[in-house]
């Protein structure tokens, strides 16, 4: 139980404080935050509650778009947004910032592809001077045109490996990557490197590209094996409970985090 | 244009005697038969038109669900199923046999992939009897869970060297691979190896799992680029436009096969 940490999108309708202190009083002694919800309440207040109530900051969503288009179409300049997350990510403890890396920009995959390793060249001297890692997490293929041209372990090891490994890593996000025949081999290659692990399941049917998320035990994924991955390849930190479940949010917090606990208990621990 | 293959899911709307007369009519030289509009005329009348139209058929859709579990869970045999459709498909004149493998069963994914490539090579031998060549489509990471424990041109290769190449092959479908970082090197290990061509695009934003194609043109993916990959391995046969489009579905078969036509004109041909 000691690892459980509360990606804080999953409680949605919690705000940061509401989040923070359900955590300490449910026990579990770890959260991943989310900049939207840092914002409500100023980084340094979100700092000061999160060290008042003992609740360790296993990551900060996130920083990205590297590829210069926001989800949708829209452009953006992640490179500046990243530097700004990395420096809060810096002030709340959270030694990950999570790259959600952006999707294809002008129909050119490979084009978008480099975008993001030159990006990642920018940004990892930064991030190693604050006591950042850059957390390069592939994204579900579904997702590749709009929000993420790393597809997989192996891409995001590829431009991880050209960098300290104290500034750059990748997260496994068991949603995004289960179904990879390759999952086994990369996940071994990433070993030393691998900066995060998210754990959820997915609904089948599939309903929806986003929101086809399902609390561990719900659906195909086994957890436990995909666990002693990552274990094998180093990764003993903080494993994130993050659901995409509308129905979750409709929840309140702290059934949610029942429910969180729950099924980590049953169907990732031990 | 004399490569161009309507696959006859693109126009829904059409019987199966529309969409050969109508791919007469156009001067489309090729079809992609579905067999529950086969099943509608019965396989010698369908058999009969396309020979009367002068239409060739470049493959049947579909055999598969070799895990033994349909999309919606229930149970299956699909390796009495697939034989149904090898004895179709050479009567059909059908040279290939699309395979939709099947979606995880039991909850056990390295479980499911074996299933499949034990099935394949229970199926190899009377394909290759009858002069069918067992095409695995390798189907996008989204539906692996429901449809196809093969998400990569990869992973139907491994399968497909199994056997003699006029048994097995692997159809590349845009849709489903366009996304995999490793799909220059794979097409091109698959040299040899290429048994059908799929064309069309990717709605962004991503509306559906399912549905969420169009026509190539109104999305990300580089047709000529892939188009070129698949002929230096070798590929030169017919080359499929199949739209799963729910709008594309609701309008009159003549003219979406106009817009097939266009399409292909404009942003795969030449």
């Amino acid at each position: 139980m000691d690892r459980l940490s509360l990606n804080q999108i999953t409680t949605k309708a919690w705000s940061l404080p509401e989040a923070v202190r359900g955590c300490a009083e449910a026990g579990v002694g770890w959260i991943g935050l989310w900049r939207d919800k840092v914002a409500e309440v100023g980084v340094d207040e979100a700092a000061r509650l999160v060290r008042e109530h003992g609740v360790g900051v296993s990551s900060l969503c996130r920083g990205g778009f590297l590829t210069g288009v926001e989800p949708d179409g829209s452009p953006v300049d992640g490179v500046a947004m990243t530097k700004e997350a990395i420096g809060e990510a810096a002030r709340l403890g959270a030694g990950v910032l999570v790259l959600v890396v952006g999707g294809i920009a002008g129909n050119d995959l490979a084009a978008s592809r480099q975008r993001v390793a030159d990006a990642v060249g920018e940004l990892a001297p930064l991030a190693r001077e604050r006591g950042v890692v850059l957390g390069l997490e592939p994204l579900h293929p579904m997702q590749c045109a709009e929000r993420s041209v790393l597809s997989t372990v192996d891409q995001a090891l590829a431009i991880a490996a050209e960098h300290p490994a104290d500034a750059v890593g990748v997260v496994v996000d068991e949603f995004h990557v289960w179904w990879d025949p390759r999952l086994a081999e990369s996940i071994a290659a990433a070993a030393g490197r691998i900066a995060g692990f998210h754990v959820c399941d997915q609904l089948v049917p599939l309903p929806d590209p986003l929101l086809g998320r399902a609390l561990p035990g719900d659906g195909p994924i086994d957890h436990r094996m995909l666990r002693a991955r990552v274990e094998a390849a180093g990764y003993t930190g903080p494993i994130e409970v993050e659901v995409f479940n509308a129905e979750l949010w409709r929840q309140p917090g702290d059934e949610v985090l029942a429910k969180v606990i729950r099924a980590y208990r049953d169907h990732v621990a031990g």
